[in-house]
């Protein structure tokens, strides 16, 4: 695919797999519009009066219907919004030409090359000569990532005149970033000021990104505000949680048809998204072990009745494997050569460093035999025996399959129209410093309540003297910020 | 799509979607190889001694990478054989051009017409002069209702001369029946006659075609022996139950990436197929409702803390419908009409009459609008609210995914290569007359037995004494004939 | 406690633990009464026209307030009773004072010695100089069994002169019912002959005494006809399994306090007790290991995601060990020195020798604690470890806790009503011999609809069209006698 | 029962039930140390230093078995002891007998009038001459708030003479503390002033009191430091939740035998509390309707299936009631006049005021009927209809069962130990001021390591690179502050 920008006949931008799928991808938009009631309440109560005019919005989050929904939420409120993908394989593209063709510039197709996705990337930035965006939506913090490289080569090249080497670097990936880099202080060196300097703020959709963020701040190398959204109650213990118990065995039966019922299934890491995927694979039937390094997250599966073992401990019995940890390495190619014949290998996790593909595909010998996109058979040349593998290791929920459902996502979309919404109504006032910020509980309980009447919940109301008696305002918040769900 | 039979360069029979598929195919097949242990099993058992030599065998049975496997086993046996699927939206093209290249004449694609079904039905059965097949496998009994349809036809043709008509009946789809037999009994008025002396049974895959079975038998009109598979042990508690607890949301999940939890869901039916659907929904996070006409399942149901109520106590406040019982006429448009926009209607029992979808398509002013195939919003002209039929109302797990998974299809398919050698070494003895019969309990446990190593199992053995405290043979069978499980 | 009958004001005779105790009773009774429909509707439907009039009815029945309400229906319908139980544990003294004092002739207290238990048993059969009882409501078998155990002596004391000698079997028990006998010919050489004669027939309740009557049956050597309450869908799908389900739990708790949660527990047979076991240990979060002789079972076990190991792979690692088989040696004193310290050990089979309680009582240097009734640490003397066993390793659910809750007992009580009415009815009529029955299907249903009303359930009704297209009567039986629910 | 201190023959004061039951205890002291691994660890790890030595320690915390293991504990670390319990009936009286025959000063009996209770726990408080105890372990606040009221009622003798006066009150209880507070003034003016100058801190153990001490703490009148033991993770997300799914049903069988599948069951409120009552009914097959104000909770139900509803709407079609809120005045008699027949209604909540017992005890014509001790039917005079009414509306795990097993409390009381340990070891050097407190993330982590062991759990351990990768040390602590589990 050549990387040549094309516009639409109103002049807007993009670049998509397959523009002709756009009336598909309308069909699913509208479906997954009833879905959504988060999003869809806020169109009716801030539609109206507007509050993103003159807001230009870069997003760097799976282009998939869920976020179109979010997109054309942002539209309706008055931004202006260039989208990439967040992972290169989790576009649907039906989506991504919908979008393209009626609502926002798109740069971003299913089973991008690293480098298709950087120039995505770099594009969703690109507003021209008037600098970056006004607000970024960021979804393991690339977007803001590139910014901040960039920042840190423009001013190593102010003061030194020394370029950004990509040879410094092994990480394949990274010096991808740094070309870019490169490329781009030769035609303006203070590109990545100019952004920094525009932008208000960013929310940050998900655990790594947020990571990432509150690293920064500690270094205090955070460039501007950020909105930690992931650590929405309504985000992380629902979008983690529950959207992970839907997708992990629906990319599951996607890729491989597999019966999950009778099977050992492994689950590295039980924080939200292990706790999601664990319980999934025992209500379809698998026996689930659960690996830890957290003793109060490894207590939680024994209570559940789940095993924890290490993964040296099962990983020849086990059918499949699941990380889920934010961490790295965690199923190296060694582990992989003691599986069984066809046990299936697959990440839910932000990257795909949790399996160490690097080793697998350098393995001497070693036979790769795509079933499918996306689902590939690595035999190994001493066993004759071969793995499954998902995704090439990246979100197999959304490699595989097409990610969370919409009405979880709408909990997570509000959080981030809400917080994005925050920064923009707060630009000018300084209650947002170059540090990382969590909602107000009371904007999180909302987040909840627009998704209530959709499944047809009725709430109590608290009486004056029972609100009182517990010493919470009668229309909340509820809870104490230290609460746990 | 013409229906002209195409031929192998080895001169065997076919009609397919896209015989490139082939080597996809082949991938996937090799794969279930290794969740069917049953099968593979019956090679290894069987395979030397070539039981099937000179038996040849039609297969009326969903032609998915499953049941691909199962030919293979036939074939793998000694027999011959020619296949048709059995419902229009369940066949798997890559499947079907891998065993039409490599090992089976095969007659099937993904939405064939009503026509076109009859079509290749009626290929599979004919094996030329020499008459019909030795054997049967049939799923829903079409291909015997074809057969006794044929030869209560040529008989009253002899008696009085007079042909089929189609017009005697309403409806659409015997219609095409009545006119295959008619041209049929043109060219050849002993066609029928012919395959019925021929054939030494059929073995019967599933509820529907068992029930038409055991009617044939009270009526006296049953033409050769038949062996009710769906009714071993390891046939309907298993492929029914689980097998549709794995398929269900696969098929909803593949056809509107919906959020089941939060969801209410209606369940039609809590037969084995409707335990199996009631409790994936349950465990996805579903409120389950039940209807049921029989008491004893209902109150199954609500020891499972589902709830009982009928169709019109629920129909306007569910968002999720699936027929599983068998029966007729259990969704109508009048219950369609009154729910709520996007409510998902669909059906994973045998027939697609379990919804009116006649009803539907000739409701005054309905819109179809297919979202993609199988997918279909019907959008009623009063209301603007629409509906979501899945698999134009056709088993929703076949037409939207890939039906139920291997390991449980290995279970099913080994009880199907039992039957037929059964029937096939039995051929001259007598042992069967032109009745129902089941399989010994002993084969029911050996099929258990070869499905256990996979899993991991080990099985305790019984001492001497404690067979004879218990009065069963230390290899068993270990049940009376009435034990339920 | 001396072995001594006491009688009423009004004449009845019995022996129970503490008469004060019928108050208590009583209330409980009375609560019992709203959770039993399907008695209490007999009571309704059959009272007025007082069918058991004349009848003598003789129960060997876990005394409990379930059983109570189940006597005070057969009363109520006419009968004059005479119950004892079937469990040396199993009565509750308060159930047996409120009957004995309101309803019936009793003879059954907690923890009776086998000596006292048989002793019962004599006397509740013992209906003066006119013989025994017209009909029996058995559980397990024990008063059928002292009928063919009687006649069976008394044929050879008629033949031979010669008298049963307890010498002549090692079971502590048996040498019991035979001195019984022995004594009982000394008085009476007629005495279970004139039973044998008189009695109309015997419903049994529980899969062990439905055992010996089909070996009975098998042998020809049962003495009169036999309703098989226990395959009735509405007893052993309801009570074995969902009984269990809430009864297993219980006793755990009363006897132990023990945190089931991330525990591994072992049960042994995975019939429908076995599965109620399971189901409720694995929701509580144990970690559960089903061993299992039948493939079968086996595979169900695995298709839940229960592991499925022999004993001697898991003893040495498992904290609760539960049997469930109806056979005897399934965990041997040899198993119980390797287990964990307190390691919990318990039966829930109708008898107790699953449980190797005499290996374990007779073990060199074994000391036994008892915590509580029913609650007994034995430390064995080389590892200075113990096992905790419960209720002697008889029927923990009744012997620890109160067993099944009413609700799930009034169907399998309801049962017994429409088999003792049924086998009153026709006792002239021949319609049964010398046999095991059934009751029909019907009747099964209709004891299941009884049931809907108290949890809310409403059923769906057939249309005629429905009905003929399955057919089936409107009004049901719905399915055939093979369905397995 | 008079009201007079008995002494033990070593001159330890105590007022129990009855002394012959500390053997029983002392038994199942045996058998709960074996299931708390916690505690018995920090006997080992601090023991031999002795580290409470000199303490004083007074305990207002439920006398069951597992909190003589922890009173055991804490003199196993050198504490002197006093305990009384914070419940009229939870109290279990072997366990009593056993720790003031052998440990520790104990005044706790199974039914405490609420008189009793306010004077066991003045007893738990007077330490003789030199004041009070150096360290309060508090389980609901009581015996802070008994320092706190005594004096602020000082402060306003001393300032105005004026003695408190019960009659100020409404609130029966309110008046009894009253009172005690009055004539203690008469004795001994200084006398909670001591106390407080004593007093190094309170460790509190549950939500209830722990919202009083924030409250304080925001008022300012917060006397002395304070540990929040209810909010570290292992303690809020594991007793409150895995031990009221455990002792919930174990309390509604004990005290009703009800069968819980098939019923309606409403759950008032969804915290932790409320997930695991809601979890163990759901799985014991009821269906349950939860009652909630928090949208985020209510949202969490619905996810797991979980109808959302007022009490109002399902108030005459439950079956079951279970208040778990905190607040009070949840379920009126207006609420119990309109339920069904024989309801059950409970509260598992620290306070008696969730229900309004007072209403009905003094609703005009209503009939108290007394099943068994904690287990009352009231009947109203209009409908005759009864509810069941738990352990007079007190905690129903304590007052109906023996409350959470041993192995959760270890979690809990370990969490005790360490927080009691830190005031100790911080007496003097001013860490801790007037403020509420929780424990560090390490020391939670640390007490949940101690309970794998016995589960059989293996913790995988972070590389170094693994460990830089994510930013946290090797050892742990993992997580941040804001982590929710």
């Amino acid at each position: 695919m050549a990387l040549v920008v094309e516009k639409t006949s109103t002049g807007r931008e993009y670049k998509v797999k397959d523009m002709s799928q756009a009336d598909f991808g309308r069909l699913e938009i509208e479906l997954a519009e009833v879905e959504m009631p988060g999003l869809m309440s806020c169109r009716t109560e801030f539609g109206p009066s507007q509050p993103f005019k003159g807001a230009k919005i870069t997003g760097s989050l799976h282009m998939t219907i869920q976020t179109a929904v979010l997109i054309e939420t942002l539209t309706a409120l008055g931004a202006e919004v260039r989208w990439c993908s967040c992972n290169i394989f989790s576009t649907q593209d039906h989506a991504a030409a919908a979008i393209a063709r009626d609502s926002a510039a798109v740069f971003a197709w299913k089973g991008e090359t690293l480098q298709e996705y950087w120039w995505c990337t770099e594009r969703a930035l690109d507003w021209g000569p008037g600098g970056g965006p006004d607000l970024i939506v960021d979804d393991g913090g690339d977007a803001t990532l590139l910014i901040h490289e960039g920042v840190k080569a423009e001013e190593e090249y102010e003061k030194t005149g020394k370029l950004p080497d990509p040879k410094t670097t092994d990480n394949a990936e990274f010096q991808i970033v740094l070309t870019i880099i490169r490329d781009g202080l030769k035609t303006d060196p203070k590109r990545y000021h100019k952004m920094k300097e525009r932008l208000v703020g960013v929310s940050e959709e998900t655990t790594t990104g947020v990571k990432r963020l509150y690293q920064m701040q500690a270094n205090g190398t955070l460039l501007f505000p950020a909105i930690n959204v992931n650590d929405s109650v309504t985000k992380s213990k629902f979008d983690n949680l529950y959207g992970c118990r839907h997708s992990l065995p629906d990319g599951l039966m996607r890729a491989t048809d597999v019966m999950i019922a009778g099977k050992v299934a492994v689950v590295c890491g039980y924080g939200d998204v292990g706790k999601g995927c664990a319980a999934a694979l025992k209500q379809a039937g698998a026996r689930v072990i659960v690996t830890e390094i957290d003793p109060i997250c490894a207590l939680q599966a024994l209570m559940e009745g789940l095993q924890v073992l290490t993964l040296e401990d099962v990983v020849s019995e086990a059918d499949i494997f699941v990380t889920t940890t934010g961490n790295k390495d965690i199923i190296t190619v060694n582990h992989m050569r003691k599986m069984k014949n066809n046990a299936i290998v697959c990440n839910i996790g932000h990257f795909d460093n949790e399996i160490d593909m690097l080793g697998l595909e350098t393995f001497p010998g070693v036979k790769r035999i795509t079933i499918k996109p996306q689902t590939d058979r690595w035999v190994f040349p001493d066993t004759k025996s071969g793995i499954i593998v998902l995704a090439e290791g990246r979100l197999m929920n959304l490699g595989c399959a097409t990610g969370h459902p919409s009405f979880v996502m709408s909990c997570s979309f509000t959080n981030q129209v809400i917080a994005q919404l925050e920064l923009w109504k707060e630009k000018g006032s300084g209650k947002y410093e170059k540090k990382v910020y969590v909602l107000p509980k009371h904007l999180d309980e909302k987040v909840a309540q627009l998704h209530l009447g959709k499944l047809g919940a009725k709430l109590t109301k608290l009486t004056k003297a029972q609100a009182d008696y517990i010493s919470v305002p009668i229309e909340g918040p509820y809870k104490p910020a230290h609460y746990r769900y």
